[in-house]
């Protein structure tokens, strides 16, 4: 049986996952692909630490770039993270014509114009199944299974740290912070949070799909972009009265006048499938112009999952490798038509909005007359109970408007001498 | 740009989509392939009848053995439908070394063996993506994406018509004949519905599963199977309130010591993702031993939908064909060490039971004490008001035991002379 061989770049939790993976179904991916997959090397900087597999000793290494150079490694498998060391190898590695799979979203995201030319001008495989929703097959779906639409939509819950703390928020009423110190202490978050609960990651990931679906070139700092570390748990419990519930979403719309890609928490209505992914899963709604709605759900992180989908990739790598058609499906399609971004303030959506407001005669008269003269009508009004002082929330649920819209009128409203706190806003997802 | 000539037999509902679908994004699959897709010629008996599809006259034949032969024609996409004239050109083709895109479950079930192994022997692709859940690329998930993983478990809701019906049926507390009746006005379900909701056409794709799960060829009736047709609308209020929702759901699962087969209506958990696939929608939960539990959902069969998978078949097809590398990815892989199928009898669920029992001191002590000398203990009973008759239903959920245990023990509770007509009974699955 041809033998392909397979060097590893970065021997963390992942990589000992695919590591594992490939020990355990070594056979039965011999028995599918008709070849064998040989594990040839493994570089880290550690090389001391117990990963809990047991490798040959003689194939770890500290010099990456000596596997990337070795003429026995076929496919370079870069799981070391990061935009400095992941670049140069995973760019050394496509110059040389290898294929390269990598779980690198942040290195997509940042430098994917970088990654995919490099990948396209040497003839060289790129695959990334495993950089957006761990072992969901999400990337393949978009680049073959969906080849024949065009990409209208795509709405997804693609950080398993900030939805297994939202799911943990709702329901056991907690407040953030606490929440996140819990996780941390279970290893669903890290100890620096920030790329996860800011959204970075899910940008990262955002970015990588627009270029997957809508073949177009999304910078980082065009991404709409807004975290969950503020969210009250107060506003789940409204939302969620109000049929709702908040998931931190990244929505990347293409319409014919302009795209759209926005990363932000979201109120969801409790009957759309989206609402019921809880804890660490994810899960990817995908509209196509052909085949209407379609869902991709599973572990959206973590050891395990992220090894599936590394190593679905090698086997599609080394297929490529041994009929000798690298380049079969390229990394980045740009599309010729696709239209430009959306300029934020133009973006349209419903909002939720909680107010303070102090309960005097014709305060709310004046809060409907500034949103009305901004062109935002008003769906529903709640009016809840004082929690403490002499503010009282007072939530609104708006029909669509543009966003500029409502920055001009919460300026003014937050103004009001009668207003108590700055107005809390987060955007409805209908899914209309 | 390289043109790949495609020949399509079968102008019907899905014919007319891949058509269209083929002429709205042809634009698109050039950018995304690099080849022009050539549609040169459509077979069809009729070739009057108005697709609501503008084609050139001139591409029109009612030979279809032609087309297949025509060496102008690259690819042969299958969409006849039944297992006569459509296996003989499918045969045909293959024969002569073309790619074959089919959407014919039955085929790939009843001469599944036969199929794959002209493909194999005369190197020809195979791509069936539309057999299975319409729209939703699942086989392509199984032969790529989760390539890494041994599946253990497939639960899938496959037939589009009878969701519809059952949840009609469940919002509407309307009964089977109603609901079916009024889908074949609408167009949800054939004037003659036997494929459909006795559960043939379930069988059907999970043969095709099976063989691209497990690796392994399953015989239609080695299938478990049970319809719909039977379900009264009284079980689906009773198990509404118990928690649980009705699906005809197909379950596969490999153990190390069997593998298991079988379509039936199921109590699935409220909480659980199934229980919320609606209406026409498909959704189908894969295990693999690797990557956990992921999920695919999607519009299960019309025209577009099919279209859609069709495309993206179309597509790879016309890859390997410009690239000269056919069977990249075998249409069916057997697996060495597949075990064998588990025995009917020995197959092992929960199960709903509503029992007919005249209302009598120490009735549901006998019953008690059949089931339990076969070894079945009860997990819930619930007696409910008496409806009509003297006979009260009884419904008892039961832990897990034996088909066979089943089996025996309602063949003696149906025999004693208090109940008055069969005991009712369904599978519950907790996907534990």
């Amino acid at each position: 049986m041809k033998e392909v061989g397979l060097g590893i770049l970065g021997f963390g939790t992942v990589g000992a996952g695919v590591v594992e993976g490939l020990q355990k179904n070594g056979d039965l991916l011999a028995e599918r692909t008709g070849l064998r997959l040989a594990l040839r090397a493994i570089a880290d900087v550690d090389l001391e630490r117990d990963r809990g597999v047991s490798v040959d000793r003689s194939i770890l290494t500290q010099d990456a770039a000596a596997v990337v150079e070795d003429p026995s490694i076929d496919v370079v498998v870069e799981l070391i993270g990061g935009t400095t060391v992941a670049r140069d190898l995973t760019l050394k590695a496509l110059a040389l014509g290898k294929p390269v799979v990598t779980a690198n979203k942040a290195l997509l995201a940042e430098y994917g114009d970088e990654i995919y030319d490099a990948a396209r001008k040497h003839g060289a495989d790129l695959f990334f199944e495993a950089s957006v929703g761990g072992g969901i097959p999400i990337i393949r779906a978009l680049r073959e299974g969906l080849a024949g639409n065009r990409i209208t939509q795509i709405c997804g819950i693609l950080n398993g740290t900030c939805n297994y703390i939202l799911t943990r928020m709702e329901d056991d009423l907690l407040p953030f912070d606490q929440v996140l110190a819990e996780a941390q202490e279970a290893g669903y978050a890290e100890a620096e949070p920030s790329l996860d609960v800011d959204g970075l990651d899910t940008a990262h990931k955002a970015v990588v799909l627009a270029a997957q679906a809508f073949g177009c070139s999304v910078r980082m700092s065009d991404v709409l972009l807004e975290g969950i570390r503020d969210i009250d748990a107060m506003d789940i419990e409204y939302a969620s009265e109000l049929g709702y519930r908040i998931k931190l979403l990244a929505v990347l719309k293409a319409g014919d006048a302009a795209i759209e890609v926005r990363v932000h928490p979201a109120l969801v209505p409790h009957g759309h499938m989206l609402a019921s992914v809880g804890g660490v899963y994810n899960a990817v709604l995908v509209t196509g112009d052909v085949v209407g709605e379609t869902l991709y759900y599973g572990r959206g992180a973590g050891r395990e999952p992220t090894a599936s989908a590394v190593i679905g990739d090698i086997a599609d790598a080394a297929r490529n490798r041994a009929a000798q058609t690298p380049g079969r499906v390229p990394a980045f399609v740009p599309l010729q038509d696709t239209p430009a971004l959306r300029p934020t303030d133009a973006v349209r959506t419903r909002y939720y909005l909680r107010l303070s407001l102090k309960d005097a005669p014709g305060m709310f008269g004046h809060v409907a007359d500034i949103l009305g003269a901004h062109g935002i009508s008003i769906a529903s009004v709640v009016q809840k109970e004082v929690r403490s002082g002499e503010y009282v929330p007072v939530v609104i649920l708006t029909h669509q408007a543009e966003e500029g819209a409502f920055h001009a009128a919460l300026r003014e409203i937050d103004a009001l001498p009668e207003v108590g706190a700055p107005t809390v806003r987060y955007r409805i997802e209908d899914f209309d």
